[in-house]
């Protein structure tokens, strides 16, 4: 078994996995630790859509980053399914983000200001919906805020980068990080592994590796919880999002109705609470959602920053570490040019300056 | 295998399982044909209260009838644990039947009247069940209604009428009922088996054996939706009821709460209508429920009759066929005494005159 | 609630659900009785290998009939995602049937002689699969032996059919056809309809129909047992096939291991037996397969005819009932064509002679 | 919320919760503090088997302790109940010990030798299981060898702790513990503790603690994995045992079958080749299992150490931190006398010397 590597990823979640595909891409010999298994905490809970427009109201910095994210997906698509056989099951059909009263469409103006976003009608939108609620008066639809399959997008990543050398170590739960000379030592349940950079990528579980490296940043879970439901019936197209909620149509039909915000809260399992609420939400957009019978539910936990921006860089007293975590809501979205950007950090290529400042460690 | 029985009970439900108990018993040769699996269907989606005085309004003919079948599960309960090796979870701690106004504590008064129930005030049910709502002007308390575990209750009648000779064919479906000489002779998915008696003991999948038997008593689903979840903080030791739900302990310290009524429906599963009308109903009861997290959900079909009492008789042309179904909201409740007297009709035993007349088929 | 149909259709599997949609396109008014809930039966129990040429060993009639279906899921593909936006997985790779010996190898002759079928050496199949057997002599490859996922299959079927105007009734269970004149009257447990024609597709549980519209014919279940594997290290491209087992990868890198034959055999659910059985045959082929962890085991039956063929044509007294049942190993192949001949027939247009012939009921 | 405690116990599956229940029957001020939910990781994939005799070889100090501590479970059972209103459904019927050959015999003569154990000859335990293999030469039958439900168990100890004034952190993962003067300070998902005492229970995950609080000891993993089967024909009364496997029936009438031991893997979900052995194993012992049905299948971690013997006692530097851990194969049967003994070392009562010894830490 493998003993040295370049560098050493711990977290396997799509983050962690992007960066070792961009990686081994570059013929990087990198090695993924994941504590649990590959994809099954924060990213098997993610509905996946990829809100780029819907989810940013920063425009002048995180809109592009999250945009050039967003479109690696198209590129991703093919590639991924070439190396890995799997399908990450990217999904037109867009968003419509929903106005219920004119302050909510007074909020949508900067995101109908962009070229790419259209405003509809109710008449228009009940073409395309037929079941949608009467009580909107419009809705912003951004047709490229497509939506993919996280635990797939992941696996597709992970086997991906496998194939282009890549080590994955599941059930490898890292205890601690020694610096020993120029190298880093893992401690890890797996036993003992060295490499010469070292990358944090498990999402809310990173804070306790900051404090190990000499720093405080702390990252909060917020729950979120989800529902899957189903109909033979009842067929969408396109996604239905209002107020931090949304309405996904799956591949196979199905409809995934999210997400929760919990703050403080480590327990991943939905609560009466939790359901009551997402009920709520989906008959108000789509009223005869209730007649749907429900297939699962489940809930993850979203690593949340002070600023509510991910942490993309170096440590600030040693250039070998890095991090990447704190995704927040925007983790698929976000996981392509988080792992380009770890990429270009670790071959010392150019990154966008107001990128590497805006999600710098010490901000 | 054996071709020719004394008794074959179309059926594997807690209903058809009684029966051959009780036959059995008497060393009759009975067969139990099930369609699925024994208790799959409606047994498996019951609660398993045995709401005696809690469920029956009519206190002259079914209450006692109730009592006796609620009483007989305290015999049964280390019978079957002797021959079967299984537990029914019989669970002592009885039932609060809440009164939020005094409306709702007149209507109790009936109940009230009875030496085994007992008023009790709120402060008095706070200190037996803390989180209870504060909403209540008080309960009426029933300790006799206890409760039991549906599948296990099944599998117990089941198995146990094995061990003394029953025959039980799974996954065979009867297609077909013909009567030829004085023997009927079933056409099943097992292949072809003759009786000198039949049982219809197939809750709302009964309807199309009244036909092909000449009858036409008909049989409609009410569909129920349950909810189980759990908690490591809140400790419940009574079940609480009100306006036909309830929230019953487990002897694992879940709870279950249930169940909705929906007039014929076919579908079992749960809709987003059905959950969150039970999650409203647990939260009236006990504020702190919303916090519990959820184990799992699911749903069954009651089959109701047209006055709501079950049918437990014979045919009114053929003192061979029986039919034991329709046991609405209370087929645990009832089973034992079901499976009693459609035992007493075959072996031609005295049956109190009033059960006939109130359960005839032909009423 | 339309009570009127062209065409009812009992059963919303795969066949079923073919026809409705075949129907819908040629605005035929349409409408399905299912007794449970779309392909939720031996539907949703298939692996999805579209194995026309390894499945198929008479060449003449079969094979034509099975190519055609094949190839019928590359229009449908595109076709069914634009009406239902359900994506039914088509995954190319194709199909390596192996094998161990030189009898096996003689077995594929014919096989061979076809153009589009090759045969692969040890060492080249190694390139193309790293973890097969180092048993086998050689494989034959069917590029053209591609595979979908069948529950979206189905449901896409359903959808389409609806947007295209077809009924579709859940959880309604056909209790008896009448002839009423010129029409037929079905007796459902969502009520009464009647139609100008019925369709029999109901698999393994057509028997009794044929046996109320007087005939014979019988069909038998053949359970089938599968189970699903995943890994984060292995990575298949190709189906592996050998003696009526194989391993089918999906689209979300997860492995299906299928399928046992027991005859006879009406509980759907898994035997240790038959797990254990899984295991010995995908070891066999790919031996680091024992590494892989379950996911999930399921069972299904195959309706079994007494040739193996289906029952695809007219009730020979009465030209308004059709028969599309008995599909066997086949349903997800032969569904899109078994939906067009029924089709074809009830808008009486010409049918190749050598499938009416091959697939009629009284033969 | 409680900031300070006499004792934080770190880890809440039996082990942890036996403690907290015993320190808080003496009302001393405990938490307990469980990275993911109450008896979710090791303790809910055990059989339950309290097999003091049949699994333990040294019967001078490590026999009268699970002796003792299997004797607690018959108190445990109302008292518990009483307190928690769970049942921990113990179940007798005791345990017979196969031997297939004089071999195996000659290894259960120290078995034999102790009153309590019985040696059968095959046609006696043909009468007890009937569908026991006709392989062996008999067997040692162990009465008092019976079995709990683990996760009830565990949720007993844990609302009976809460009832006697204990506090519960579920999803609070202890990241760190600092020794501040004479008090610990934990720091954990749920914020900051401080308490006089610390005990680690928490399995094969308490190495990294061992480490931080300066020792070298190291727990490994030995994965077992589990299948839980169904038949309503099978009836099991005894749990059936040979060499280190079992079959062991639950109070509702499931099979559970267990269990391997896969040294030092991480990953809790079964293999394949895990699943294959179990089946094996039945089947050699009780040949019509392989008809039974599947229910369900799970894996867990069991803690290993060095002479497979717990860790129970003191720190060797610091009389305020306490170990429980490393249980192995035995941590349902050892819950009640390790709670005990961690109660009667907190309270410095006087503990058996050879019990002390053989399970100190430094060793």
């Amino acid at each position: 078994m493998k003993q040295h590597f370049d560098v050493i990823v711990i977290g396997g979640g799509i983050i962690g996995c992007s960066i070792a595909y961009y990686l081994a891409k570059e013929k990087i010999d990198v090695a993924v630790f994941e504590a649990q298994t590959i994809g099954s905490k924060s990213t098997s809970a993610a509905a996946g859509m990829l809100g780029a427009h819907s989810e940013c109201n920063d425009s002048k910095i995180f809109l592009p980053f999250a945009r050039s994210s967003q479109l690696a997906y198209f590129e991703l698509n093919e590639e991924l399914k070439r190396l890995s056989h799997i399908d990450i099951e990217l999904k037109t059909g867009g968003i419509f983000k929903l106005a219920y009263n004119d302050d909510e469409k007074i909020q949508l103006a900067s995101l109908l200001s962009q070229s790419t976003v259209k405003w509809y009608e109710p008449t228009e939108i009940q073409r395309k919906i037929p079941n949608i609620t009467t009580d909107i008066i419009g809705a912003a639809y951004i047709e490229d805020d497509v939506s993919v399959l996280p635990t797939s997008v992941c696996m597709a990543f992970c086997k991906s980068a496998q194939v282009l050398g890549a080590t994955i170590h599941e059930n490898a739960c890292v205890l601690d990080i020694q610096k020993i000379e120029n190298t880093f030592m893992i401690h890890s349940t797996n036993g003992k592994f060295t490499a010469d950079n070292i990358v944090i990528a498990n999402g809310v579980w990173s804070t306790s590796f900051f404090k190990q490296l000499g720093l405080n940043n702390r990252l909060t879970p917020v729950k979120g919880e989800c529902l899957s439901v189903t109909s033979e019936h009842l067929t969408l197209e396109h996604t239905i999002f209002h107020d931090h909620n949304y309405i996904v149509p799956r591949n196979n039909g199905k409809l995934v109705i999210g997400a929760t915000m919990v703050q403080n809260e480590w327990n991943e399992k939905p609560t009466l609470l939790g359901i009551e609420s997402l009920i709520e939400t989906a008959k108000k957009m789509l009223p005869d959602m209730t007649k749907m019978t429900i297939e699962s539910f489940w809930g993850g936990l979203r690593p949340q920053t002070i600023d509510q921006k991910p942490y993309i860089g170096k440590h600030p007293d040693n250039d070998n570490i890095f991090f990447a975590t704190g995704h927040f809501r925007n983790g698929i979205l976000l996981a392509p040019e988080t792992g380009k950007m770890i990429r270009d950090f670790i071959l010392k290529r150019k990154i966008r300056t107001e990128w590497v400042e805006a999600f710098k460690v010490n901000r």
